[in-house]
């Protein structure tokens, strides 16, 4: 970035998986910048400080975000709002308030209600790993993914820029998007998965007749790709669950259905309509591998294959 | 492997991604052996000759098997009967019969009514790739996977042993079960998450508020994940759950109670149910790649990360 960075210091309240990416995204790409951080747990504050993480890792919200420009909560949604609420004294009255959370429509009422006389711009960057905490960071988690503004009716058209510039200069493209659509996009490509994954490996372990070392030795058939998503933070997803409730059960009640008529498929022997449905899969994950957001080798080119 | 291999001429039928992997794991680990196969599809004969992956491939079932010790069939577990049927006339009285199917109760007695005179021995390599064809395979897909060797009551512990080395050979981990037990593991290792894979990605495809385009855009965020085995083999995988009808309905059962118990706390606004849970499934990931049975990078290794 030759160019003069969009926000000239950057606050990160919560420094897991998120926050501590972007504070190694935001070294690695704008230097320049000065970097402020909080989190409220005083072990991932001190593996933070032991990790160089910012210039500064406070021992509070307000005083992290003294002078900061940009304040990006990267906190489980259920958090959000008590997180914000915390900080409100130690803010500048121009700073832009931004977050990561997975729901968007909750999470923008509850920043708003926590700060009322603050530019408020959600965010959400699609991207993560099964890990957490401040040591599973790394710069390169936004490249190529994408970041989705849901800038309220009231936003600023130079907040949108500017936030927008921000997240492209770590690597990210951009899209805006109403708060409702991103949480019912999500609640498809996101939600549901991770709701479904849980589920079964609940149901696994629960078995009588099939020991768990049997579960684990044969998971290769494909069960051990559930467990990676099922592995994911446990807070981190009780709250998007609860946040984005409507959503979620809408098309958990889509996909109840649809796997309702596979089991009866099943159960009459209808080899048509399974064969079927399996063939129009196929060109789902063609797509996905076009563009860019997965990889192109078998097996998601695990090691040894 | 210094010793004399188990069989000295190994005929495999059907050269897809499975065959097609174990012609070229044998001719890695035992170049001695006579290799032969045969494809019903014209086009993977031919590509099975270019890639040079057995001595022979033949223009038919019965001149594939002339000779053979072992017989190995790697075709769809609906295909096992006719195959065997259609080879019938070539099979010498002491060839063992073999396979590779991912259910076995149903292939068994398939195998058997096809070949009542010769011993059949029906085994299941647990390892696979989302690709199918000859083109697909490679030679360490069965390195420290487990292959599942289900012998009849009849069975000879001679041939038991032999193609337990067989498999040892190629570098997988060999174990002995019932028939039906190994159909009771499989629908829950393998079976169910295909199913649930195809069905959500049904689920995501079909709908109106949501567009194909923003499903692949923003499915960094789980739904990858499942596109990958919902690309597996369409022909293959109506078999299995045809074949293995029963086991797998029990396992929908148990999963679809499940998730209405997570759908209740959900709409209830339970986060401790969800907490509990969220939290119980890490474990089984950890043990997984413990055993070494998945990768123990984040996101699968997947490049970039």
């Amino acid at each position: 970035m030759a160019e003069t960075p969009p926000f000239a210091h950057v606050a990160i309240i919560g420094l897991g998986l998120i926050g501590s990416s972007i504070a190694r995204a935001v070294r690695a790409a704008m230097p320049e910048v000065e970097l402020s951080g909080f989190d409220a747990n005083a072990e991932s504050r001190a593996a933070a400080r032991t990790l160089g993480l910012a210039d500064r890792i406070a021992e509070s919200g307000a005083e992290a975000v003294t002078n900061a420009d940009l304040v990006i909560f990267c906190v489980p949604v259920g958090a959000m709002g008590p997180a914000a609420a915390e900080l409100r004294h130690g803010l500048k009255p121009s700073a832009l308030i931004s977050d990561v959370g997975s729901s968007k429509a909750n999470v923008l009422a509850e920043l708003q209600a926590a700060l009322p006389d603050h530019a408020i711009l959600p965010a959400h960057p699609v991207a993560g790993t099964e890990r957490s905490g401040p040591d599973a960071g790394f710069a390169s988690l936004f490249q190529n993914r994408w970041c989705i503004l849901t800038p309220p009716e009231t936003a600023a058209p130079d907040h949108v820029d500017q936030l927008t510039r921000f997240w492209q200069a770590l690597g990210a493209n951009v899209e805006i998007m109403d708060p409702q659509h991103h949480d019912l996009v999500l609640a498809v490509t996101s939600h549901l998965p991770h709701l479904i994954a849980y589920t079964i490996v609940g149901t696994a372990s629960d078995l009588e007749s099939v020991t768990r070392s049997e579960v684990i030795k044969y998971s290769a058939g494909g069960f051990r790709d559930f467990t990676r998503i099922a592995a994911s933070d446990p807070t981190m997803w009780r709250d998007v669950f609860l946040s984005n409730k409507d959503a979620v059960l809408e098309m958990l009640q889509r996909f109840s259905e649809d796997l309702t008529a596979l089991q009866r498929a099943i159960r009459w022997g209808d080899g048509d309509a399974l064969f079927d449905l399996f063939s129009r899969t196929r060109a789902i994950r063609r797509s996905i591998i076009e563009e860019g957001q997965d990889d192109a080798r078998p097996d998601f080119g695990r090691s040894g294959s």
